[in-house]
């Protein structure tokens, strides 16, 4: 089985815990506080990256990207579909869909959230800058407005099946509603979106992730919300 | 033949540029500017990101990783080797440092210099802010310590075959080089490494750019620099 260092917050690892657990690919894992710098953990990555997959024997394999490709050329079940489109124009679009969530959306928004929510507590650095907080609220407003513009107009974020894209998409969702950060009042067609996303089976053990000293959001695992 | 939008000093528009060369793939290219963020390219690009490829009929294939995976997939070459590892730890490797150079290097460093140098100007926005310009050229110094001593191990950056990471790297440092932002005297192995990928044919189109209104540094077509 493979090793997997993750956090359980992390949302470019809980994009690869969705994608594995939609492979019934087994990961054998084990959690790292990336904010937390450790010697031990900057040895194999020197960026901080996250999530890490070790198999035996062989050099880690770092980092959202690194991982996706790994997974899909030796996980990917030959029984049914994954979740990279082959049709090539709807590869691209889920290509562009995916650096937006997991580089643009993640460096205006959830990075931030992350990092004055967990990091500075992990750190003991003292509580939220609540200027930044307010910052990556507006950014994150600006992209829900994009998504549900995108999801009018189809049923899923890259077309009419599901692919990778929307579970790092309900990734990041995911993390942003367990620390509160949601307002699905105002996210449209996004809040449909996460609906479907949450009530499939693989979606169940991420509903189910504790940090003990910071209890999710009261509706975070309600499949109704 | 594939139409091809693109900026000549956008370092991830020159990786495919060099991927493509490489490839024996021609290329119809015409040129945008991503900072004006005209209504006519942001309708294709909603994040301004470069480049883009369209083939006739199809819809666009827009940013770097759905670039780099349509050409891949429809113009790699079948009689030499591409540019992407085969091995999986080998290419796991390549996906950590692209992700680096896609994302953090070019977060970090080049895209600032570029919107300072040529955004502000292309928008009639006035002179570059020496405070980001001199922020930049700090984390620059960081980036190039870490890919020194990554070459002070490896002939590649990713190991002793030349890959795709090359040509990313190379992409950012020409750009970089262009503006007069390489400090070539500390660069250590990154300097040796930079000759190497100069040399090579595909290079020659890069190092003949010219941005009338900005001539590049002396040096910059020098392969003897």
């Amino acid at each position: 089985m493979v090793m997997f260092l993750h956090h359980r917050l992390d949302p470019a690892s809980r994009l690869i815990r969705l994608m594995c657990a939609e492979y019934g690919a087994p990961l054998n894992m084990s959690e790292v506080s990336p904010w937390k710098r450790e010697a031990e953990f900057t040895a194999i990555s020197p960026a901080a990256t996250l999530p890490i997959l070790i198999e035996q024997g062989a050099a880690p394999i770092v980092g959202p990207l690194a991982t996706i490709h790994y997974i899909e050329q030796n996980h990917a079940p030959t029984t049914v579909s994954g979740l990279i489109p082959a049709e090539p124009a709807t590869q691209g679009e889920m290509w562009r869909i995916i650096e937006w969530i997991l580089f643009k959306l993640n460096d205006e928004v959830t990075r931030y959230v992350l990092e004055e929510k967990i990091g500075k507590r992990e750190r003991k650095q003292g509580s939220p800058d609540t200027a930044v907080l307010r910052a990556a609220k507006a950014n994150l407003s600006e992209h829900l407005l994009y998504f549900n513009w995108i999801l009018g107009s189809r049923t899923w974020t890259v077309g009419e099946e599901i692919s990778l894209a929307d579970f790092a998409l309900a990734a990041h969702l995911s993390t942003l509603d367990y620390l509160g950060d949601m307002d699905w009042a105002s996210a449209g067609e996004v809040r449909n979106f996460y609906s479907r996303m949450k009530s499939r089976p693989s979606f169940r053990p991420i509903l189910a992730d504790r940090l003990i000293a910071l209890p999710p959001s009261q509706h975070y695992a309600n499949l109704d919300f």
